[in-house]
């Protein structure tokens, strides 16, 4: 398995929440060391979502920051205190790649900023996610997932047509926010590789959700086309939507006119293979009447049944999964998709990174570490030494630690 | 603004639709030569949502198609036909990276499989986007966005409490999956470099959407918890949702304490600064009263005023904007967001890729290629004569060209 993609390259990582975190995790994947400094009393994300229970048994981390930490070490220092920047400072000085989600201008106030660390280290590549970039009008305003999945237009086409939208279940927008990171610091490596000379990255969530949106705003800037929500269908194809089966419900594609032939044939040739049905125009136009007609058939059938006839004829068809259902299928483990992460007696799953090398390990992992557990031993490999250290644990440059529970 | 990242790298595309075509976009805006293989007739996504007013006015280019395809060179050729298969397996000799969507085994059965390609070339780049993964019991299932929505748990998720559950509305798990790939193939460049030998890279979306669940799978792992839709609120927080204004909705997130008072001295402490709302849990029990005090102070404002009062008061919160109002907020083009193509006489704006380089320009594009426009540059660029091509024009390797209307 050789050596690891990113072996040797130190990652400090300011980051908070999902998206700067999620991205730092694909990092350690790879083999970075990442370095995350947290404040006093931690991420919050320690804490989303805990209840009494999952406190007593998991130690109090959470869902989110089980499924987006692994791989790293944690420092706990409090940046509102000079020793705190002056320890971040020389971190910063000796690492490749910095990274951050605060506010536009929190990092310059700290003596963090681009410039002043590119001035000692000029191989250093400085990585920023913000809401809505560094520039333009909205550049100081907050945002998170759900306020781009609003300000996007993405809610406005999800929900039931004639009912008011709803949100994406998931925090999609700081997960491919994520990736986008990963991909600009990847290819800021490669850069390095070239001139000898790190850059600045920029990822934001805006970005991020107009990328999701790509193709709906190029539809709408070529004739103001703008589309409107359709439960689980689209304005692509018909079928390509929901149907139910005696036991759930089913999604089934059949956008070409080939594949509305197979599909036809496969699940009821006597009241699908009609002509009313048989053009991409005509299924768009009779929409409700093919609608009715494919689920008085699907509605006698189980999902199991469905997918395996589906299947055998090549149309594209999956069951609607509870979480459960699809954590659980097995087809995770076969694809390397699951990592376990041994968590005081218990084993908890995380999802991998969503791509696999075939010439480096992947998904060996480090159990997500409790806060501050590193701090000493990471200030030591940056040549502080043990009084330093102590004193620094006495002027409060690590906080007074304390557990919140306000998220 | 110096060399472009990926100046020199050949990626010979095989992929079709969204997540391959989005991936190689990327690839191409950070300077990789991304020569585009479409079969006779082209990508499918070249007609979707294709309307006669369309067609006329913009020759026949969809908008994903527009959306998808800057920086890349089109041709066409016929892998059924033998001459076909011989070009294109010369010309993977010659490339740093393959990328391709085909089903398992297509590949190979053409003479294009990973091993069979990597025996010429070793420092080969091959990249594989696929349903399920290459491996398991799904490995052979075809599906697309909307199948992996389903299979993933995310439409479970997605919709009004009590009601079916429905689709994100736009294709979150082929954009997702178009990054997961570009970093697996910018990682696999980083690892040439260090061993002058290529690797096969995997992306799938599966993986892509298990990324986009992967702290609900944690949880779910962690105690069998499932969350189901809540319209536009979640689980983590109140308020975490869309409130009624009196021109339209607003998002307001003000998930800890701290914000919460900010929020309510803000908005209306008479109504909202209450014991019954001070407490994160309080709030959560009490969600439907919190949720009618709140609504009913915002529905006196317009959306401008409460962005306003709260913008000012740092609580985060968006106008949940139509695709208009999106696509033509100015901080789309503040933040490089926007890049214009000339397609025929009209400008078109496409999304950017998600991520900024601040020392290379990301954002120079050629316009999207017409179908088979380099088949002959590109052809003699990797030495075949005139002769050879005329030759392989008559014997149909490049196939007939027909535009066909199916999608």
């Amino acid at each position: 398995m050789s050596v690891k993609v990113l072996g040797g390259i130190k990652v400090l990582d300011f980051s908070r929440v999902f998206a700067g975190p999620a991205a730092t995790q694909v990092l350690g994947d790879m083999g970075a060391d990442i370095l995350k400094i947290e404040p006093p009393g931690g991420d919050e994300a320690r804490y989303y979502g805990m209840t009494r229970e999952r406190l007593e048994k998991f130690g109090g981390t959470s869902p989110s920051f089980l499924a987006l930490n692994r791989n790293k070490r944690s420092m706990e220092i409090d940046l509102r205190h000079e020793d705190g920047k002056a320890i971040a400072r020389k971190l910063a000085a000796g690492v490749d790649v910095v990274v951050h989600n605060y506010r536009p201008g929190v990092m310059e106030r700290l003596g963090l900023g681009y410039e002043a660390l590119a001035e000692h280290n000029p191989r250093l590549i400085y990585a920023e996610f913000s809401a809505y970039g560094r520039q333009g009008p909205l550049s100081h305003v907050g945002a998170n997932d759900l306020a781009l999945q609003a300000h996007s237009g993405l809610i406005s086409i999800t929900g039931e047509p004639g009912r008011s939208p709803v949100r994406c279940g998931s925090a999609i927008v700081d997960l491919h926010g994520s990736l986008a990171l990963v991909a600009g610091i990847l290819g800021a490596i490669i850069h390095r590789g070239q001139t000898g000379r790190g850059q600045r990255v920029e990822a934001s969530l805006m970005l991020s959700a107009a990328h999701l949106m790509s193709y709906f705003y190029t539809e709408y800037w070529m004739d103001g086309t703008m589309h409107q929500p359709m439960g689980t269908a689209n304005h692509l194809s018909v079928p390509n939507q929901a149907f139910p089966a005696a036991d759930g419900e089913v999604v089934i594609i059949a956008s070409t006119d080939e594949m509305w032939q197979r599909f036809a044939h496969a699940m009821g040739p006597e009241t699908l293979d009609i002509p009313e049905f048989s053009h991409v125009f005509a299924r768009r136009q009779n929409r409700v009447t093919l609608v009715e007609a494919v689920s008085a058939i699907t509605r006698t059938k189980t999902c199991a049944q469905i997918i395996d006839i589906l299947g055998k004829a090549k149309v594209v068809v999956a069951k609607i999964n509870t979480i459960g259902e699809a954590a659980d299928n097995p087809q995770l483990v076969a694809a390397n998709g699951r990592i376990d992460l041994q968590v005081g007696e218990h084993s908890v799953g995380s999802v991998a990174s969503p791509f696999q090398l075939e010439a480096v390990d992947m998904n060996s992992a480090t159990t997500p570490p409790a806060l501050g557990h590193h701090t000493d031993d990471i200030l030591a490999e940056f040549g502080f030494s043990r009084d330093e250290i102590d004193s620094f644990r006495q002027s409060g440059a690590f906080g007074k630690a304390k557990a919140t529970m306000d998220a």
